[in-house]
Order: structure tokens, then sequence, then C-alpha cells
């Protein structure tokens, strides 16, 4: 047995946590025995919280290359010491964000260009892609208005202007265009049940869900 | 006038430290009015700091690619924060380690391949080579008992075994090499004032100091 890797992507306040519950959720009323890991990019390991909080948090200037850097260092660990295990006992990985929101962000959003960011982050992950990814799209203007809305630390991400989330949606949709057999895309409009359903429906003939 | 940009490398324990020192009042008692950065990496600015404690520090396992990686984050905001700065300005920088550690370390130490790591490390630095490179040469035994003295806190690097330490050694080597131009190779098991006269005769023509 071979584990299934599934990410989730879009912008802050789509949904994305919303989807992963209901999705491991599914999964364990299914009852197929699967074991389930849920994990997230920046954080996913003990040392990717130390760098996940320079980089969402850091209230001074962060070069942009070196925040682009340092998300592909995480990664790099993360999928070392936590994704590539889980695919080889057979899990079931549900990761919040994965290279994708680098290409869109640091790529497209910080204009540092999507093929470079694309060449240290395919070597940092010995070109481990997912099997489905799903993108939760919406309007830039309405997910931030849905971040804003939460309680929360300061992130760096949320200072940034509307310019900035257009140009990594604008990314996001053309790599799901790009690579259609891989990616779903979704809109993040949608009641969460209505949206779930279709995550089912893309996953029914390799994760049947009953 | 532009700035020179001088770095120094090899193993720790080689006298590094003092060589800049000795360089630096050299130049301050030519009171040519140069202005004189001395710089290090990692850790050359706050942010850099934090990423240097993970770096050396870390007592858990960090898997080599993200080791790689931190390092070029580093460097990425190093070089745009502070040294381009001081070189615009017209100053000599003289740093502690650059690229052709990472070279040496992540691609020959932990065998991750020295070109993958040049890749990146020439983006991360948009190609700033330095002017001068003065790489102080020791056999590892001798340069592990001198570092092994010293008192202070855990570092990932000093848990190494020889074998790792003789495979740097022979990547800053043939670095050297390949860029005669660029570098010097220093006999380090010298007096520390010789190797000051060899530094100071290396750079009679671009920097004269008396």
């Amino acid at each position: 047995m071979t584990g299934i890797f599934i990410t989730f992507e879009g912008g802050d306040g789509v949904g994305k946590t919303t989807q992963m519950e209901l999705l491991k959720t599914a999964i364990k009323s299914a009852d197929s025995g699967r074991e389930i890991v849920v994990t997230r990019e920046p954080g996913g390991t003990e040392i990717g919280v130390e760098i996940r909080n320079l980089l969402l948090h850091w209230r001074g200037y962060l070069a942009p290359k070196a925040e682009a850097l340092l998300y592909a260092a995480d990664r790099a660990h993360h999928i070392e010491t936590v994704v590539r295990q889980a695919l080889a006992r057979g899990a079931v990985v549900l990761q919040d964000r994965y290279f994708d929101s680098s290409f869109a962000y640091q790529g497209a959003g910080r204009t540092l260009g999507v093929e470079e960011i694309r060449g240290f982050n395919l070597w940092a992950t010995g070109n481990l892609f997912p099997d489905f990814t799903f993108l939760l799209d919406m309007d830039a203007e309405t997910a931030m208005q849905r971040s804003a809305a939460r309680e929360g630390e300061f992130d760096r991400f949320h200072e940034e202007k509307q310019v900035f989330h257009d140009r990594v949606r604008e990314e996001f949709l053309a790599l799901a265009g790009a690579e259609p057999e891989r990616f779903t895309v979704l809109d993040a409009s949608l009641p969460a049940e209505e949206i779930h359903q279709q995550v089912r429906e893309r996953l029914s003939h390799t994760l049947p869900l009953g």
C-alpha cells in the first residue's frame, strides 16, 4: 500500500482548514483503516515552527529571496522527516499549502519569478508532487475581508496590498491550468459542505468514501 | 569609489577571526579614511542571528537540504541589506565565511553536490563574488583539536567526524584551484603575523597598507 498526498492551496481565509477537517472526518467515517496525517507548511515540524515564526511574524524587513529560501528550507525538512515517511506507511497526507504557495506568493506575489522558485523547491522536495491539489479560489478582496475578520497575531502577508494578492490568485489559477490532472479548482464562495462534495467526487476513484 | 569585498574561509579553529582583526587594524592604521565593515555568515543581521541559532545550535536532526537552504536564506538577506549597501558606500567588507563555505560544507561535507548548492546561492546573492577570498588551510585533525579546545555552546558541526571535515577541506582547496585570481591559499599553521603579511601582500595593489 502506498500513501496518497493531497494538498490544499489558496489565499488566507478561503477555507482550507475547514475542507481538510471535513475530508479527515469523511475518511475516518469510511472506516478504511487508513492512517491520516494532517500537516502544514510552513511549520509542520518542530524546527519548522521556528522557521514559520520568522516567516509570518517577523516585524522587520525580510529580503524576498530570503523569504523564498526559508519556505524551501522548512519544506525540505518537512518532506523528508514527515511526508515521505507517512506516504511510505500508506497514510493519506492532508497538507495545508505546499510548493504551489511558494510559486504563487514568492514567485508571482513578490515578483521573484516562478521558474527561479521552482528550481530549488523541486530540489528541496526531491520532485515530490502531490497526487491531488485542491485550489480554493476566491477573489482577493473577499478573501482579505474574511482573513482580516480573524483574531490573531501580526502577519506579514496580511499587510500586503490587494495588487499582491491579485497576482497570487492569478498565479494559482495559472498553475492549476497547467496541471489539470493534479489540480481541482473549487469556488471557495460556495457553502463548505458543497465544496466538500466536490472534493469527495474528485477523490472517488482513489479514495472511496461511500 | 566602490567597495572591496574580502572573505575569509576555512574550517573552525584555523584563525579567521584573528586574521580579520589584524587586517582591520592595519586598514585603520593606514588612515585611508576607508569605512570598514566586519561581518559574518551566518548571523550578520538581526534575523540572521535567529537563523544562525537554528543552524549551529539546534539539537535535533536537521535535513541536509534544509540546512543548505537556511544558509542561503541568511545569505540572501545579509547580502541585500548589509554587504551591497556597504560596498555601494565604498566600504571594505571583511566577511567571515560566504558561499564557498556552503559549497564545501553542504555540497561536499554533506555530499549534496556542489553544483546544486551553487545554483541557488548565486541566485540568493545576485552573483556577487568577493574581490578576494583568503582560504586558511589546515589539516582537519589539527583544526578540530584547536576548535575543540574552545569553550562554547553545543555546535552541530563540531559533532561531525574527521571524514566530513576532510571532504570540506578538499573542496575548499578545489574551489581555490578553480579560481586562483580570487583565492589566496594560506598555511594556517604559520604564526598569525606571518599569515597577515601574506594577506597584506596580496592586497597591496588594491588596498595599500604601507
